[in-house]
């Protein structure tokens, strides 16, 4: 996968991905989508401590995927708009264990006022990635107090977001459980927010990247 | 307005909503909609105790409206598709001062998945509403921690809900404090629906309605 450990990408959830898509064409099993998710999920549970099909999900279809966080076989894949860029910051020196960490560190309940803040800014992503509307994809950027507690624990991590969006990002978030970080930003303006968080964060390691709208795939042949 | 009250129907906010509108309008002062929210939302301080903007919202724009709980102006409408059907089981002897007592009952703090299905949910609800996707308007029915601590005070409303949706209904929950309640149908689908509801339920005058795109409009010259 080329990803490096603990780095915050959802690497983990890859690895279990790939390894459900593969093991399922290898065996000719037949097992749909929402069943690859839910045991990709629980394969998940060996690095993060409890199942999250949000990784997983992504993985395995590819796309920007909706998943219902009780019950994998409700999801919904999004294609983003062609000019939609996701600039990630790679975050090389990783923390071990810092997935268990990173979700111990969320808080178990939030204020009912938060949660619909959550669902609105949900509901203008999810219209902004289908309708490619950047006002609604700058949403991506509102984490609520999932984002304050695991902000706290990456150094300028604050900073590297305020200079993300002066830049023209349209949205900056942590990638996952984090440490990596990542912009969503339209095509032409990656540079400019790059240079912009390498200014001002140290330890990250910029890559440019588009949605993959391909999922976990069984390629056997083009590496022969 | 025709609305009784305390119904349930958000008629306070309607009420506020079409006096700021006319207000607008008879005094020429070109307020924006983000702003007749804004205001509208203020003025319903006085039914409601604090100010939500949800109903206001949908109120003075028309169609069905995402709002930011937080910031009126931050809204986009959403257009319904042509075969939606809103039942709604209006409660004619309404609970005065309901809305504060419903709106007390309801938790400050919610868990972080509860919140996470949440804002799932109104997703893929938004996405229901915009692409015409019956699977996904089903998520209408799912109100959580909110609709379980105010359905507990209406009498008859998990009966009720259960009978809608085995008679075919999309979704059915609570219409925004409640007494009243509503049901998601398709065009077609509403007697079967009502019968089943009015079965179980009592105390509800059933009204099948299409959502307005049109919001609150100063109309004077009609009534002359």
């Amino acid at each position: 996968k080329g990803v490096p450990i603990a780095a915050g990408l959802g690497s983990s959830g890859a690895t279990a991905a790939a390894t459900v898509v593969a093991l399922n064409e290898l065996l000719g099993a037949g097992v749909d989508s929402g069943e690859l998710i839910e045991v990709a999920g629980r394969a998940e549970v060996v690095a993060a401590g409890s199942p999250h099909y949000d990784n997983v999900a992504a993985s395995v279809l590819g796309g920007i995927v909706l998943v219902d966080p009780a019950d994998p076989k409700s999801h919904m894949i999004l294609h983003p708009p062609e000019w939609l860029r996701v600039v990630i910051f790679l975050r090389r020196a990783g923390v071990k264990g810092k997935t268990r960490l990173m979700r111990r560190v969320i808080p178990r309940d939030i204020g009912l006022d938060e949660a619909s803040r959550l669902a609105f800014s949900a509901a203008m992503l999810a219209l902004g990635i289908t309708r490619g509307l950047k006002h609604c994809v700058r949403y991506a950027s509102y984490g609520g107090p999932v984002e304050e507690a695991r902000g706290r624990l990456l150094e300028s991590y604050w900073r590297a977001k305020e200079a993300a969006l002066r830049a023209g990002a349209l949205a900056f978030n942590i990638a996952g459980a984090g440490p990596s970080l990542f912009a969503l930003v339209e095509e032409g303006k990656e540079e400019e927010v790059i240079n912009a968080v390498m200014s001002v964060a140290e330890g990250y390691e910029p890559i440019v990247s588009r949605v993959s709208i391909r999922g976990a795939v069984h390629d056997v042949e083009s590496r022969r």
